[in-house]
């Protein structure tokens, strides 16, 4: 696509300063911007970026000053980086190419229903009794098995296999090797040390909005659901166990993992590898620093670290004082031989 | 299906109090339980839901007491939990739907060796001279290299990979996106650090019983074998290296990693986000809790936490005081400023 | 294959002692020998099992002294560990099946072009205007996306997933599972704690020599690329985020995870389950043990651990005294009463 600075200041509610015809083909970072690119300037360290760069257009905000001495044509907008993600989404929705119709090597069962505006790709499998909303799009190799639910204009990427019964919300994205719906980690221990299976008769229900993980894992409950609410957003290779839920608009970073029935609060921000113990409460808006491993409820609003899990602030006290032991360890000696 | 209290009463070894003829269609938490369907209590702090549950069945143990304001039908039994256990597992195998037959998009070469009972789905692919035993479920997506054994009765979740020479036992699970038997990870440095890769040439052996989490992986060995024994339980999104093998019914947590060639005993319980360093030798019935990293040979029986590890106990200890390092720090200046 | 020890020591520039003649069919860990295998001895650890051995022959350092009762042949060579990988090497070539053709089940769009002795296996994608060079080889059930590169004599094992503008360079090996291109993890927030998907029209350029574990994931940059440099290997289960780049020849065991554009030099060394936060800066021939947590720049040629993570000798320094903190905190309090 090729617009001007000046159609992309008007879709960005900008005013231009410099040559409003310069065509733009494409969207940069500052440092790799060559002509024909259009980015953007918000982390202050990034500035002295601006005089060289080779962006036909930057997008800056309103206030700040800029030298004599730049000739790429600005953009000014109230918030650069609100206005930059604008534009991305701008791009990537004219960019789309938008994919409709059934491969013909789908295998849909008879019983599954397809709504208008479906889109199967290659080798996709739909299960009996399965029912896909408009505008869903599973692409190649997806596995959708029996009694399966997914709401309109929810996004299957390459390879996402969603076991019988789960329920999928609108407007989901789940990237490619995403499994939901495998069993649940229950075993019964029995005599000489061996374990007896408990089946997992519950499923997953995945509500709107939600996006999910390349290879991230899900399993159904053992009884009822595990449930994921609106919003969510989960990162790759996370895991999921049977029965837990996670709060609306909680975020979830990368190989972070939560042991059973545990239930997390809305708006919490979890960050990467942090483990999370089986039966517990987290409440709202609780925050997790990456590594951390939790192991009782943890109240709304704490911001927490290290394992067991502290309050943040205290592991850092901590752990500055950790790092001083051996100066600790030789006052304590110096003080013991003084005596 | 439907049963009564009755019906199900005599399956499970109890006694009913309360109406026999109740007709039970489903399994739920007592909590989220609704007419038709059975649910179980053992944990007591729980019993304060039997008195409003809507459930038409509620298992118990023999000895509880309940109110008289009960109206739901009680089975009374040795064990509610395992009662409940057995339940589920009865009621899973009336309504597990048995799939038979080759499906038409299967590509199986002509050596391969498929039993009577063996079920491939769709687009399963099944290589030169892999022999799949009697009553083998292969689902959708699978693939199977060449050489390949699978013993009676293993179930094969949709998109697993089983690469070459690889041996599975009977009577196993493997979840979707598990991979058994990619290469281990080996490498010989080189001038200029750069690396050469070891071929790695030998298999996985995977024994009877064993369960196998989703997206979990497992390296075939340099030379010889990887072997799980049989009764081995592992999580979703597991790393088991190149010859490593691990012992009878050692159950092992989501997202742990064991490096190459470290062996580990028996009946060990292993919890989520461990690493274990390579060739080390862990004893029989180890318990490790969650997080931990285990950098030397652990003897049977002990119990161990922290990176690097040491007795569980110990850890508690020292993390205790570690909490307390800022007060523990300030006693030390007053000392020092009192001298 | 058979070969006598004497053809083989010709291979390795070696020198044999015993038996000539005897037929070597297979290569073994000298624990496990048995007659026809050959294998090798470089630890001094293993040397009780050379007179046991029921190997035809076991190579060994020309300066290594063994006893007279060793029945086994001996060949003689200046490393014996660096000539056994040659002698794998050597084998696993000699027994590789070369596949070659386009299976007829594979999707090849009508745009996309590959070479001569491209492999494709069964039910493999290509999209629009992929390209694959000479001797690719790409097995069962692989997805490739649009606008896709790879070049000469890169092989995918099953169930690969390069998603759209993914540029793999020449002589890579992806394992199965591995996603490649999914998108990186990035929301603007909005009212009411809900999140704003920012596209991510970037891509993934992995460079020469690069081998990737089991279903491991790199995310596509949000603009421009995510970059795996020359000759680095992953291991299973890592997780690359959007925007990050990994330097010449380091490597990265299992499960290791590092966010959003963080730069990582050359020839480093990470173990696993290491957790590195975005937007840092590594030095070449860092090395970092495992389950560290980085969350501040690093500088060439250090050896770190802990979360967060410290120079490895301070870190072990201060958790000898971490262990130690029961008695330390006694001597403190009988200093407190003695006072």
């Amino acid at each position: 696509m090729d617009f001007t600075a000046l159609e992309i200041a008007k879709k960005l509610n900008g005013t231009v300063e410099g040559d409003a015809n310069v065509f733009i083909n494409s969207l940069s970072k500052i440092e790799d911007a060559h002509a024909g690119s259009i980015s953007f300037l918000s982390n202050s360290k990034y500035f002295h970026f601006l005089e060289k760069t080779k962006a036909s257009a930057v997008i800056v905000s309103k206030n700040i000053k800029v030298s004599d001495r730049i000739s790429t044509t600005l953009i000014r907008v109230d918030d650069a980086y609100a206005a930059f993600t604008q534009l991305l989404i701008l791009w990537s929705e004219s960019s789309a190419k938008k994919q409709v119709g059934i491969h013909k090597t789908a295998q849909v069962d008879p019983t599954a229903h397809l709504a208008e505006g479906v889109f199967l790709g290659a080798y996709v499998c739909v299960g009996p009794n399965s029912i896909l909303e408009e505008g869903v799009q599973v692409h190649a190799h997806s596995v959708i098995g029996a009694d399966v639910q997914i709401k309109k204009r929810t996004h299957l990427h390459p390879r996402v296999t969603l076991l019988d019964q789960t329920k999928i919300g609108a407007h989901c994205i789940l990237h490619s090797g995403v499994v939901i719906g495998s069993d649940g980690f229950g075993f019964a221990p029995q005599g000489q040390n061996s374990y007896l299976k408990i089946p997992q008769i519950g499923n997953v229900i995945v509500h709107d909005h939600v996006e999910i993980g390349a290879n991230t894992t899900i399993d159904r409950a053992t009884l009822g659901s595990t449930v994921i609410q609106e919003g969510v957003k989960l990162d790759n290779l996370v895991q999921i166990a049977h029965n837990v839920e996670i709060g609306k608009n909680t975020v979830i970073a990368a190989q972070t993992g939560i042991a059973g029935s545990t239930k997390i609060g809305a708006h919490c921000v979890i960050g990467g590898q942090v483990g999370i113990a089986g039966h517990l409460t987290l409440g709202d808006g609780v925050q997790i620093q990456g590594q951390t491993g939790v192991i009782k409820n943890i109240p709304s609003g704490k911001a927490i670290q290290g394992t067991p899990a502290v309050e943040y602030k205290s592991y850092y006290k901590s752990y500055a004082l950790f790092k001083r032991l051996p100066s600790i360890e030789s006052r304590l000696s110096s003080l013991e031989n003084n005596r």
